[in-house]
């Protein structure tokens, strides 16, 4: 049996500077005890300290749920409930997840398991789970109505099952399914393989995450839940850039990632400076012969992409939904076009009577990443971040691979800005192109080869013309 | 020729229970009569009582048009016309479809068919007809303007090509389009392997259907033509949960499932409790190298994907969208969150004056598939479905996979619910989970192993901070 | 070093008819000087006058930038600035794009090339490039604030890396990235293959080009910069049909297309009368096994697809995404259904007031493709475009693929309307069915086969049930 003592090794085992699970009173030999996670940190990933022994992954801004072994079963113990998840640092949301985060904590198993899940619902409402992608008897598949009845208020449900198939699989109710999704109620899992299989490589690091969609309004905390396309907060695991955590790796190591979709539309996920391969779905492993090679991959609603590549390039690596409004925070959509109007004289006017009064978009919108507007309370900047070169104007769905020659292996802390070779940043030209440093080419990091004749620049463009509405 | 007697011989084979599809009084020797379906259930597989033999179709509350041959060239005779389609019961759409339905009925023929289809237009505005996915003369293609004039009101017009490439194809207009589609103008077409092909696999059960959307507003029957996104009736072949039929299989038959989409939008598929691949598009078969297993295929507009598995997994099995708001019917989009207000007090006062007054969501929705809230006429509760378990509070785009051991070969009558094996039911934790049966692992089918110790289930939860826009 | 002199030679290449690409007075020593383009023609593809050969790409409505060589290095000089674009004739727009057109210029270079590309800032705020797709040093990957300082306005960035990876890249800004990219700031790249490589096969013609979408009201020049679903103008290279040029090649070129998706949703590319093969994505060739038919491939935001076939079907075939309203020109989505709705009574009531007055959509829309409604200024017909038999009533992403017999090689004039067979159009059928010419049948091509016996059609429909609201 997973002891008490057991499961705090484990949890012990997360890095230094991350929150420290709760573990709660509940009856340790009855059913297991609820563990409950109150920082939307990057946790370290659960060494498996009982069972068959499997490499863990690591849950973007999540971690992974503790069990304990009840004679040969493994079990574990989700709680639905309303809970509190930090978006981004300033902004907080009243969301439903398990276990005192949304998503709910990731599931990990091994091939041939058998598992036994309690689930206790303290939500308002009824309850289910849908245990997306299993092979599993037809009364644990978890659709309320169909193949069980609602878990009502205040109950706890047991689902069991043998973990047949190695994959990534996600779960999430179904039950008043689309106001609980909507809410945040979703997780992770993931059957790891039980002896090497053909299509099913090991890797040096092995991230999941889930994408999330939000509809809150600037201000409030509570999504809108019968919104259906125009959401306003795109994210990773229930957090938004700048809230996202990087993902972290050493050079050349063999990466995967795992990303579930249970939004309401496509996300193409977009990887800077490598191509990759989606090596797994869902529904199991590719076959090598069927793979392609991407740097967007898009998933679909109800789909799991996992990725795989080498990461060969060092730097700081973008990485994100590639859908424009997907890296932007909370803002409105009906806001009306600036550009080429100028506003200047007028806003001086009306700062005599409003001071705080400034007009947005005129010139494009890349002042909003720098100024100073004043924000509803619990609110994100639209675009925001700092990086090593000033703002990123990002947010939503936005993080960074960053590859480094000397991170220690399971290393996940983060290294800092990228230090680059001289000689190696997009930078202004002056006239004055250093003397090329005839060094061979290796890799990417290249020097600039020759000195171009300074001469002043006369570029001849035509004037500019974006007034609106008339020639 | 395909006789009058032949042609209600072949209607004669539809399964007992369904309607009979009625034969106009067309002059038999002229063009085919027109055969017109009054009927929104699903339909047997037509046999082919003439031509070259293959496994029939069965499309999903639809039905396949019958031909007559003409010294070698197979006739059929499509009708563009307005039409009433139940979308399930208690709501009837004003449509315009082919031969008395939308969808159009399914057109099947076998590879090197040749065949002469003859197209009348009883719409209020001009059509044509295009024959997506098809090798043709350009002439036959269907553009109207840029391959052959449109049909005007009240013509009949003759295309006639021969079907070169065995497939799945869907035929609709390519004239005023986008309005002709969304009124709900389209249909199947499979065309049958002649013989034996690599990529081609010979399956016991074959599904065909459209996805669909539609803008009725409640109380309304006719689409709102000019929507692009906020649609709010998402269908498999017109019909909306609880009207569409299940599909019914024989436990370890090959089941094949055909699925075309227009609409707006892509539709991520899922089936629970296998997974399954791609083996066919619109474009041809996929060779088997390049085959991924999946839980959801993602089908774009204008794409055809077939899907394949063995249905060795018994049971009730959900089928649907993944993207949740297509598994409801109609709603608005804009209704604000209630979630963590209490309007008990306020409700009761409204009360006194407006009886039937509900409040809803604020604990989710769940109780919206249970409650009496009168309804416009002509619309469909959102959430709905009776289940043996209550309600499944699904519409829109959900149905059930139904393998059965003892399901007949051909045989697709709905076998009512499925009867679990003792203890394979998600069921309530009572700490007296029941004596373990030490059968064998056979499947999925699991008995519990063991006794917890029945202890009180003390679970330390935070108190839900659900209020909306304030800490 | 590419002199003046030669920058003309390649730019006289381009065929009679296009509009001939500006070169402005600066400095030819210092920096390449800035070639700009005037015209929203295809150019014919540019020959590489120096470096190593290639088969150069055609982009549709579009072309290709020059360059000079300086010491072995290609250097190119983007000038990112406002312009007016001429979306089709009828209609300007008042983008952001680079060296006078948006998008921009495509950038072909060879695998191994050493690439320096300077760009001016002549935006009224900062911006960057990003050159998604390429492996290079990651201070040029050109995410602002991440990689390198944004560019402020007025100065000039330089970029340089190694050509590594051939294949198919785009361009576009990664500062203020939703507006910049919303304005219409991107382009292609193309990296040609320096020696045989097994997944890339040699084509005879090579098409490029970019989906974008704009939000314009009816009436305006200048995109609404916010909008993150409701675009109402669907472009191929910021075109609009009929203001794209067709895809014109002889019969039996394997013909290569590829598409970049920089828009905020998925664009299912339909191509008709022919099946094709997804070679290539922004990642690298597909492995042949790997492949799939298509008639539709769906490209997601933030990805490229580049499609090959054989041409084997003479005609004018359509080529345009299957999202119905992609293909149509500005319109209100919000316009209340007037199907079934008769209103010539009152029309012609308010005619006497009112004499333009006239209702929209009562018996479909079809006449909206002929009447001659008055549009504001600066705004394309909702559906237009004329062929051989009429109005195609289509706009946005649709084009024609051009088959033809007696094309030369390496002619892209285009060669008119197809001249079908004689008895290989849709035709009315009025009994007289011509008396088959017994010819063999040679590919799609076929005479009707033989007499149907004529008689009167009586179809019995159904009275049309399409009035709104009511039973």
């Amino acid at each position: 049996m997973f002891s008490r003592r057991e499961l705090l090794k484990s949890i012990g085992a997360l890095t230094a500077g991350v929150g420290v699970a709760a573990v709660s009173r509940a009856a340790l030999a009855g059913i297991p005890e609820v563990v409950s996670q109150h920082s939307p940190d990057t946790m370290a990933p659960l060494l498996p300290a009982s069972g068959r022994p499997y490499n863990p992954v690591v849950t973007l801004n999540g971690w992974t749920l503790p069990w304990r072994m009840n004679n040969g079963v493994k079990e574990f113990h989700l709680v639905a409930e309303p809970v509190v998840r930090e978006i981004a640092p300033g902004m907080k949301a009243h969301l439903w997840g398990y276990n005192g985060q949304s998503p709910g904590p990731t599931i990990e198993v091994v091939e041939g398991d058998r598992v036994r899940i309690f689930v206790t619902n303290k939500l308002p409402e009824h309850t289910s789970i849908h245990w997306h992608g299993q092979r599993l008897p037809n009364g644990m598949d978890g659709v309320a109505g169909l193949n069980q009845p609602a878990i009502p208020v205040g109950k706890t449900y047991v689902y069991e099952f043998i973990a047949r198939r190695p994959g990534t699989f996600m779960y999430h109710p179904h039950a008043d399914e689309m106001v609980q999704m909507a809410m945040g109620m979703m997780g992770f899992w993931v059957t790891h393989p039980k002896d090497a299989h053909p299509h099913i490589e090991e890797v040096d690091r092995d991230f999941v995450f889930l994408l999330n969609a939000y509809d809150i309004e600037p201000g409030a905390y509570t999504p809108k839940i019968m919104t259906m396309l125009d959401f306003n907060l795109w994210t990773f695991n229930s957090r938004a850039f700048p809230g996202i955590d990087p993902l972290v790796v050493r050079k050349n190591d063999k990466v995967r990632i795992r990303v579930g979709n249970l939004t309401m539309t496509n996300h193409p996920i977009h990887l800077h400076g490598h191509e990759f391969t989606v090596t797994g779905t869902d529904g199991g492993p590719t076959p090598p012969g069927s793979r392609w090679p991407e740097v967007t991959t898009d998933i679909a609603v109800g789909q799991m992409r996992q990725i795989e590549f080498i990461a060969d390039e060092v730097g700081d690596w973008a990485f994100h939904c590639h859908k424009s409004h997907h890296t932007m925070n909370a803002m409105g959509h009906d806001v009306p076009t600036m550009i080429g109007v100028d506003h200047r004289g007028i806003t001086k006017k009306i700062q005599t009577l409003v001071p705080d009064y400034m007009v947005m978009g005129e010139r494009g919108m890349a002042d909003m990443a720098e100024m100073t507007m004043p924000l509803p309370d619990n609110t994100l900047p639209m675009m925001t971040g700092d990086g090593p070169f000033g703002s990123v104007e990002m947010g939503g769905m936005f993080s960074v691979l960053k590859v480094r020659e000397d991170q220690a292996p399971n290393d996940y802390s983060d290294p800092g800005w990228f230090k680059h070779p001289e000689g190696t940043v997009a930078r202004e030209w002056t006239g004055d192109i250093a003397k090329p440093k005839r060094s061979k080419e290796h890799g990417g990091q290249l020097m600039p080869l020759e000195q171009p004749q300074a001469k002043e620049l006369e570029v001849k463009v035509r004037k500019p013309q974006t007034h609106n509405g008339h020639k």
